[in-house]
C-alpha cells in the first residue's frame, strides 16, 4: 500500500500529522505544567511518579519506554524525587538487573494531593471535546490514533496503558465526592 | 455535557490523551530529527524555514503560532537562520509593526534538499498507519483530532495549515518524479 502513496503525498501527510500531534502535544504540556506548578514538580518528574503510583512500583526501563523518555531522563528525575525523599529505589528479588523505584508515603501523598487538585475546566482537551461529545453523546474516543500508537509502540505499551488506566478506575483518592460527582450518581463506578 | 463527566472519567480521559499524544509527538520528533541531521539543522530551524517556504515569507508572529512555538523561540532561531545566510528579515510596506521573515536563495535551496532527501520509508506514522490504510483503502483522516485542534487553537491556525498544505500540492521540487512516483501515474496531481 505504501508504494502506491507519492512522495507528495507522503509529505502532505506526515506535515499535517506532525503539525496537528505538535500542537497537541503542546497543549497538554501547558495544562500539564500549569497543574503541577503548585508543587513544584516537572513534567518529568509527575509523570515518574504517576507512573510509580499506577502501576505499584516501576523499573526505570518501564517509565523510560511508558513515560516516552530517554532511560537516562527516567534515571536523572527519579534520583532527584529520592533525594526529595518521594520515592525511594529497589531490587527485585527476582529480577535483579533492574532498577525499581516505589513512591514513598510522602510522594504517595504528593502525587495524591495533585490528583485533588485536578481541575478538568482547566483542560483544553476536555474543553476541546465538549462539541465532539455533544454531537456523539459521549467522549470521542480517538481509536484510529490508538491504533497509530500500538503500531509504532507495540503491545507493551498498550498494555502498561491499559494497566495504568484501570488503577485510575479503582483509585480510591479519586473516589472522593467532587462537585461535579453528583451528577453521576445514577451510573457509579465499581471500585 | 462537561459537567456530567465525572473527575475519575476526566483525568483517565485526559491521561490517556496525553500519553498517546506524547507518543506520537516523540515519535514524529525523532523521525524528524533524523531527517533533517544530515542538514545541520534542529527541527525548530527547520519549521521556521519549512513555514517561511511555504507561506512565501511570515511573521515572526506567524512562525510562533503555527509552528508553536514561543515568539522568542520563533526569532532567537530566525536569527541563527539569518547568521547562516538562509533567511532575511524585513517589515512590510502595509504591516510596519510586524517582522517578516523570507527565504533567501540559499534558504530555499536548502529546503529544498531536505525535501528532496525524505523518505516515506523512514517515517513512522506513515508505516503505523499501513494497517489501517489497507483496511480503509485509504490514508486516515483523523477527523476528530483535526476537529480538537480546531477547538484548542481556532479558525486561524487551521487556515495556516490548509494554505501550508496547498503549498504542498504546488512544489514544483516535490513534483519531481521518484521511484514511488510511478504508481500514481494514473491518477496526476495538478500542480
Amino acid at each position: 500500500m505504501k508504494d502506491k502513496i507519492s512522495k507528495r503525498e507522503a509529505i502532505f501527510y506526515s506535515h499535517k500529522m506532525a503539525q496537528l500531534s505538535k500542537a497537541l502535544w503542546k497543549a497538554i504540556e501547558k495544562d500539564w505544567q500549569e497543574w503541577i506548578k503548585p508543587f513544584k514538580l516537572n513534567i518529568n518528574e509527575h509523570h515518574i511518579l504517576w507512573i510509580s503510583y499506577h502501576l505499584k512500583g516501576a523499573s526505570i526501563s518501564e517509565i523510560s519506554k511508558y513515560g516516552v523518555m530517554h532511560v537516562s531522563t527516567a534515571f536523572n528525575f527519579s534520583k532527584k524525587l529520592e533525594e526529595r525523599g518521594l520515592l525511594q529505589f529497589s531490587k527485585r528479588e527476582n529480577d535483579k538487573r533492574n532498577t525499581y523505584v516505589e513512591l514513598t508515603e510522602e510522594g504517595v501523598e504528593l502525587l495524591e494531593a495533585t490528583l485533588s487538585e485536578y481541575n478538568p475546566d482547566d483542560n483544553s482537551v476536555l474543553r476541546g471535546v465538549l462539541p465532539m461529545t455533544e454531537m456523539y453523546g459521549k467522549l470521542p474516543e480517538f481509536l484510529d490514533l490508538s491504533a497509530l500508537i500500538k503500531e509504532i509502540y507495540g503491545d507493551e505499551y498498550m498494555e502498561i496503558l491499559e494497566r495504568s488506566l484501570e488503577s485510575i478506575e479503582t483509585d480510591s483518592v479519586i473516589n472522593q465526592p467532587t462537585d461535579l460527582e453528583t451528577y453521576k450518581k445514577q451510573k457509579p463506578k465499581s471500585s
